[in-house]
């Protein structure tokens, strides 16, 4: 481990956690049963449903701060870091606009919309909406917040797991989805900091399993097509290059694990019936995970945390799982 | 007010809290803006999915101390006070026996006899419930744990809100729901003898609002009938005798305020779709009256909060409430 490279992102998420204050959410900790004794971290609770509002605040309010001149912002995403982008420049008095693909969740567009933001779907897809955004940032003179290979959203992201370790020093196990990898990044270089270093384990949708692969071949590998995984918040077809850098060359993962579409679909049915949180399918794919018996145990004396990272689920799914029990 | 009665009271919180510490969750207090910025103590993320662990286990507990051969428990509820009368007296290893009337929401039977207590309903109803388990209680040496008119459950009540005052001092206000009349008479005692004093407000249905009608006219009044609310919890006839003496005499309680079913039923939707929390109709009163503009503002420079009470909600309900918008 390279020990000033770590101090320094270590820094970065401390100090995103103090330009994020009064922003965002400092979510709960609770103690709950499921298949075992687990912490929760409930990001479904932050503000716009999703941990997507700590990185997005952190990019944008760094990015006002170093251009006050600053036309506008444009972000690309599948429905929360639009959200959590629309607030914070709504906050910081910028316009923003949003690339979502087509088909993306409508109860995300609507929220994006309903913060103020400009959303452009036409002839956007999973495959394309790069190139699109980054053309429109070219073209507009707008701030590019990426969603997850940008260093500040990364330590954004991690404040969360900052959080979690303040409040409960026994963690030794921390389970978290995996799309692009923001999150798990943000979160591996708070866990690899602490003291004792805590154990990160990635979760991912059998159908979208790029980063178990990669984690396992060594190197990046990426999906053909768009998964058709319900989590429809980690479609993304591969590692970003900071997620690259932090799980396959710096091994600062312990595992990514994978769960079925029937046991993310079960992990959210158990979150709303026995939780009473609502918990969209990709956040609760470390409840599933750990529902499905694929966590390893804690050190002894020390506890599990689950990072439920969000909660915009559409309405239509869960009158579904609610109909099914 | 006289100052020993609530100081003797103001103890009678303070030790259940310490008596339950450890069997019961502190739950968070979270800031959240639903027609304009309030604080949420959401007990529906309390064990058992509602505030009622907290009288029960107070009870229990304080039972198995004074009584060591105590042959059981026995409870009469609509459904929360029963699991967690059940889960109290499991944790302390004695049989519980509960009445609940025919007609009481599946989730709440199924629970309940899930936590190992055995149900008793065949030709029970509203109206005769309290005769059937003085019976009970009489015939089989059974300790009876009073949904609300025990002061050791209305002490372990009162800790709900003596856990948001120390989490927030700015509380200026704080709105809960009124049924028997247990949890707003703990209430009562915390917030009357706080510095600075918060003001309670009640809520309950417009269709049971004999707590509202009784405070206007100064004596206790009672339902006619058992009421055809949606919300479950609070269907009682008629405020206890406790809450009789804390509301109507003491006039511990500023206003009792009601809401309709529909506002009701808009509040478990705007709690599920909004907030991402799981709310019963009992626990979305609180948050009714706040929606509808019903709840007087804080005095300046202080909050309000809303009790939400409890989470354990029919999922044929929810799934209807999440088709309908």
């Amino acid at each position: 481990m390279d020990s000033d490279w770590l101090s320094a992102h270590r820094r970065g998420v401390e100090s995103a956690a103090a330009t994020i204050v009064g922003h965002v959410r400092r979510t709960p900790v609770l103690e709950v049963d499921v298949a075992g004794p687990v912490l929760l971290k409930p990001e479904c609770l932050q503000r716009t449903g999703s941990f997507k509002a700590r990185g997005a605040f952190n990019a944008v309010l760094r990015l006002v701060a170093a251009r006050p001149d600053l036309a506008g912002v444009v972000a690309v995403s599948s429905g929360n870091h639009a959200q959590a982008v629309a607030l914070a420049a709504r906050s910081a008095g910028l316009p923003a606009v949003v690339v979502m693909p087509e088909g993306s969740n409508p109860v995300k567009v609507a929220a994006t919309r309903a913060l103020g933001a400009v959303v452009v779907s036409e002839g956007v897809s999973g495959e394309n909406r790069e190139v699109v955004v980054r053309e429109l940032a070219a073209t507009r003179g707008l701030a590019l917040v990426h969603p997850f290979d940008d260093w500040d959203v990364v330590h954004g992201q991690g404040t969360a797991v900052l959080e979690l370790l303040a409040d409960r020093a026994d963690v030794g196990v921390v389970a978290v989805p995996v799309g692009g990898g923001g999150l798990i990044s943000g979160s591996a270089v708070v866990a690899a900091s602490a003291t004792p270093r805590v154990r990160v384990i990635g979760v991912e949708p059998l159908l979208a399993d790029d980063a178990a692969r990669s984690l396992r071949a060594g190197r990046r590998l990426r999906l053909d097509a768009v998964p058709a995984t319900i989590a429809d918040g980690v479609r993304s077809l591969a590692l970003g290059d900071i997620a690259a850098e932090v799980v396959l060359e710096r091994g600062m993962v312990e595992d990514v694990v994978t769960v079925t579409e029937a046991e993310i679909e079960a992990a959210v049915s158990v979150a709303l019936r026995d939780l009473h949180l609502v918990v969209e399918p990709s956040g609760a794919l470390a409840l599933a995970a750990q529902l499905a018996g694929r966590l390893p145990p804690p050190p002894s004396g020390r506890s599990t945390a689950l990072l439920l990272s969000g909660g915009n689920v559409d309405p239509a799914l869960l009158a579904r799982l609610l109909g099914a029990g």
